[in-house]
């Protein structure tokens, strides 16, 4: 019999009608009283709950992530799991964020949320609620998402659909399990980490993101350098094209290399099958500027893999041994063996 | 029996390769004689070639879409239809570029490429080729690409996947049709440009698109407004959460408002379903700001729509109401009427 707490974070599943539209409202408790059905999941004796925040996604920022993580951190040892309720606006900002934070999990931690609250007349939060306290008893150790009977690797969530209850995909990566008839049924075992100390908060929040578009000035590129910004990710063309042409885009960038000594990562905006900068003269313009590939990341986990990595190290050797590293199946283990 | 031109761009299906890994080489005059069926489909008395540039897409901007469409102007009153070949990576941007600069057409403009050379052992170019050629010759008037035998509308290609042979997807609107055993299967009808002349060239290309993460500081919105940007599209969350705890995220947008007269668009990052600002708090906080919603259109067709109303006016209320309408089913029209 297991022990499970619960930390509420706010978001759709605990929002209330409010005049400005729907506004987080219910606590953990609360969510926990409407869904009744918890109490007879067979194999959990207790579950305890705990309110970190309560506020729309939307709003989290790095310091909510940490606040969230130092909780994980207090209660890996005394639970069997959490589950964590969170607006699945940023939830996947967020799981890839903890999969970073957290090393050594022995338990699983399962985030869930909803796309209609939970007092809505037609919901998915009960249904979700009920799959992410099924699946924490059941799953293998790590972070996790439980989204419309689907679980997605912490590192490799993406929500592909604004409104559809089926919101969330496995970007590049196999579905960790679905949760059929009350059970989970486990498809793939994910890769943890498993480096560095078992709650790292130093993320260095200091890295802009700059989706590329035919438009894109590269006078950008200096504002970013000077406006004391430590890391670039960059959205790039398919398979990680820069507009170079008449604009001197790698110039920029090189500078960011040889002189700034400011890591840049570039990923895909497609969301399927991520950079190959090795393939177009156009990437190699890219790779001979010094940009490190950032192979078929999500940009969630690009962008929290590079506030991990700054907030261990300023050089940039270092730097990109640790963007090339799997910590966290966030890179596909067969791309880098290619 | 109908005429044709080819207007050549470069891009992966004319790719040869080099030691910087492949470059475009092919003219299109090489490309039709590397694929003699051409000349055998039944409705097509000629094929002239222009060569309009030799280019990976990743180099293109706004001033090869004016060559392109002013190309495309001169030719539309002495052709049945117009057939583009043109790198995969921003083939989604000129698509919506030439969508809105191109007005009143009666007459099909295809855009197609390939994921592999023509000249490569494996490669999709041979078929996206002949069905451009099949497809232009049967298609509505209309701004439309042809790849791995779907037909999509211009206005609402999205590349999905930067390395599968069926890269792109038809986001938020129905597929125009498919191309099966020689012949277009239509399966959907689209509303084109009847807006304005019949070639617009005054784009305003002073637009930045700021995709919004967790860590996205809003001193970057003072950057952007004094930059001399005109304009600004931002991707936020789900359905178009802003972050503004903590942060005056939303304060940051209502100076664009009211003190810049800059307009702001709201699209989503989830590639699907698109934003809905009235439905959460968070969204009601980006309307108070004068965000106007870019509902449900892609970031290619947000962007192109906000640099041809911006080369219309710099009319706040105007502005709003170019963005707001529907010219070319860049919006889909059930969303408009809801």
């Amino acid at each position: 019999m297991k022990k499970i707490c619960l930390l509420a974070t706010g978001g759709t599943i605990a929002c209330v009608p409010s005049e400005r539209g729907y506004v987080p409202g219910l606590t953990g408790s609360e969510l926990l009283h409407l869904v009744p059905e918890l109490a007879s999941i067979a194999d959990i004796s207790v579950i305890d709950v705990k309110q970190v925040m309560n506020i729309d996604s939307s709003e989290m920022q790095v310091s909510d992530w940490i606040t969230l993580a130092r909780a994980c951190q207090r209660l890996r040892d005394s639970y069997d799991g959490l589950v964590i309720t969170h607006g699945t606006d940023t939830m996947c900002y967020t799981a890839a964020a903890l999969s970073f934070m957290l090393s050594g999990l022995r338990i699983p931690i399962i985030l869930t949320g909803a796309m209609k609250p939970l007092t809505a007349e037609v919901t998915d939060a009960r249904a979700n609620l009920l799959d992410a306290f099924i699946t924490v008893t059941e799953a293998q150790p790590g972070v996790q998402m439980v989204f419309n009977h689907k679980l997605i690797h912490g590192s490799r969530a993406f929500k592909m659909y604004s409104q559809n209850w089926d919101a969330y995909v496995s970007r590049n990566y196999p579905l960790l399990g679905t949760i059929e008839d009350g059970h989970l049924q486990v498809h793939h075992t994910a890769k943890i980490n498993e480096t560095g100390p078992a709650l790292f908060t130093g993320l260095d929040e200091n890295v802009f993101l700059l989706k590329l578009t035919p438009a894109t000035s590269p006078a950008v590129l200096d504002y970013i350098a000077e406006d004391d910004y430590h890391g670039l990710v960059i959205e790039g063309f398919g398979t990680g094209g820069i507009s170079n042409l008449n604009r001197g885009m790698a110039a920029g960038l090189r500078r960011f290399h040889e002189q700034l000594g400011i890591p840049v990562i570039m990923i895909s905006q497609c969301p399927y099958d991520g950079v190959d900068l090795a393939v177009y003269g156009i990437g190699e313009d890219a790779l001979q500027a010094g940009v490190i590939s950032g192979n078929d990341m999500t940009t969630e986990a690009a962008l929290v893999k590079l506030m991990w990595a700054l907030g261990q190290t300023r050089e940039l050797k270092e730097i990109r041994r640790l963007i090339e590293s799997n910590i966290c199946d966030e890179i596909s283990p067969q791309r880098l063996e290619a």
